[in-house]
């Protein structure tokens, strides 16, 4: 099955939804930031496991738009949190509004989210809510360390590894998960498509880190350099303390610790000494782990290896993406 | 049963969970809020109707906790939106810590309440989360008609109704027919208890416009004529603009539009007006209709009218309360 085709039922049925109605300032915005676009990766592979365990997927439809309305939701809130003004090149929900309409309408579709459970009979319901609590809380717990890290020191690479578990992985696992569970999948088979996307999420991530300093200005969307600019303790970071000289070492530290270097100056020098660390390669080997490590848990499921491919082309596909 | 037997088995429940967890700087302000007290009304409303239905109400304290923590979520999330610095007599959240942690903390707590409801099996848990997703909606639409009310300047008093309805009351009248849910109560069973809930909640934020207003200032805890400060089109000052003389009604509106008087003239003056147009008694009189109705569908239950009276009582009570 095409990728494209999921990601096209998907946008019709989220084009079908109807978010503005009444108090209109409070779901205005819930319906402005699910139109702004992105590339649906999480509800796409709600409906891929769906159909991957059942042969269907339309009854995966509102779990997949359960996914993507809390992710919608953390983006609302972290925006504030960032105070980020922009968000897929359009104004920030808090930004467009205000602060507060952003904290509601947010906390508004975070309860929408659940409510696209009510479309499955109870025992359905309580799995997905289930996963869905325990996902959500752990995103959270991912955004708390996220914040703590900004002000700590001593962040090792294993807290980071944890940190972008929790913030961004597990969620790219429940959502796969959830389309098993739509599917009457069997617990294990559950679990191993769960474990499946936990390490895709770790790999997306890490991309996610390398082109933001690595990626090409041209194609890339965001500004490149910008967690440099940032002093954010990335893999690329943290991995470069570890390995580089001492000298280079203590002038990523003086970099990170000082306000007087213009940014760009900043950005090419830190971008130098990550590279003459190797950093880049030891990064996209990172990568190619936690690709290869997501692959092995599709081969623990009970199916013809042909039945996991598309799942398989779609891990190369965002290892290797430029965006 | 006494009131103080299920606020205290409640307050031991909820001594004994463990909200403080890692990340602390995520739990920690969780833990904060719901130990700063209140009158756990919602909570032992939850327990009192599961008596009502089952004889026993232990197996409804998950349920009961969760409409505490929903309750404190929306505490914490409403103090940021108004800037509030003081939340019974202590800190705010976001003034404690910060507005970050008020709003990611204030989102956990909306997952945990949710969490609770995993105590029970399947048909009863979807139940119970439908039920809480609904209302929470609901007290999101009513938070964001208040602040649009600020704004307006045609706020008609069946609009205000609504927007305590939705605010305050449907969460009393939800905390009600969670009781009825786990005790298994029938469908009209508890329909009756909710709205039950539902007008006792608009008499009980009524009540509390009147006492901000014409409170005993020794007993009232808060600072009278809050209301009137931060020009809150309450009940009192909608029903004067409506039955005052037009000279009195011209008064009311300046007092309102003007940054130029003294607090505390302004609090006299404005109480001044409502006196001479009689507003306490037309407030208190709307007060008691609300309660009298809320007892109407107490009669309607198939229950011995004993077995209600302990509701009676809490009505009565809150209807006569003094802070």
């Amino acid at each position: 099955m095409d990728l494209l085709q999921y990601q096209s039922d998907f946008l019709k049925y989220l084009a079908a939804q109807n978010f503005t109605r009444e108090p209109r300032n409070l779901y205005e915005p819930v319906d402005y930031i699910l139109q702004l676009g992105g590339k649906r990766l999480r509800p796409v592979l709600t409906l891929i496991a769906a159909d991957l365990f059942s042969g269907s997927y339309e009854n995966a439809l509102p779990a997949a738009l359960a996914v993507e309305v809390f992710h919608n939701f953390t983006l609302v809130h972290d925006d504030i949190m960032d105070d980020a003004p922009l968000r897929r090149g359009k104004e920030t929900v808090h930004e467009k509004w205000d602060i507060n309409t952003g904290i509601l309408s947010g906390d508004a579709m975070l309860i929408l989210a659940y409510q696209y459970f009510e479309n499955y009979e109870p025992v359905v319901f309580q799995k997905l809510a289930k996963l869905f609590s325990k996902t959500a809380l752990e995103v959270c717990d991912g955004q708390q360390l996220d914040v703590d890290f900004e002000t700590r020191n001593d962040v090792e690479i294993s807290e980071y590894i944890e940190m972008i578990r929790l913030k961004t992985s597990v969620l790219v696992g429940a959502a796969l998960k959830m389309g098993a569970i739509v599917a009457n999948a069997d617990e294990e088979a559950a679990a191993h498509i769960y474990n499946f996307g936990v390490d895709l999420g770790i790999a997306f991530q890490l991309q996610d880190d390398y082109l933001d300093t690595f990626g090409d200005p041209e194609s890339f969307g965001k500004q490149v350099g910008g967690d440099i600019i940032e002093n954010k303790k990335t893999y690329l970071y943290l991995k470069a303390l570890e390995v580089a000289s001492p000298a280079d070492s203590e002038a990523l530290l003086a970099l990170y610790n000082t306000d007087e270097v213009a940014k760009e100056t900043k950005v090419t020098e830190v971008k130098a000494i990550f590279e003459r660390n190797n950093i880049p390669a030891l990064t996209q080997q990172l990568i190619e782990d936690y690709t290869n490590k997501s692959f092995e848990h599709l081969t623990k499921l009970d199916l013809p290896a042909k039945a996991t491919d598309g799942l398989r082309a779609f891990g190369v596909q965002l290892m290797s993406r430029k965006v």
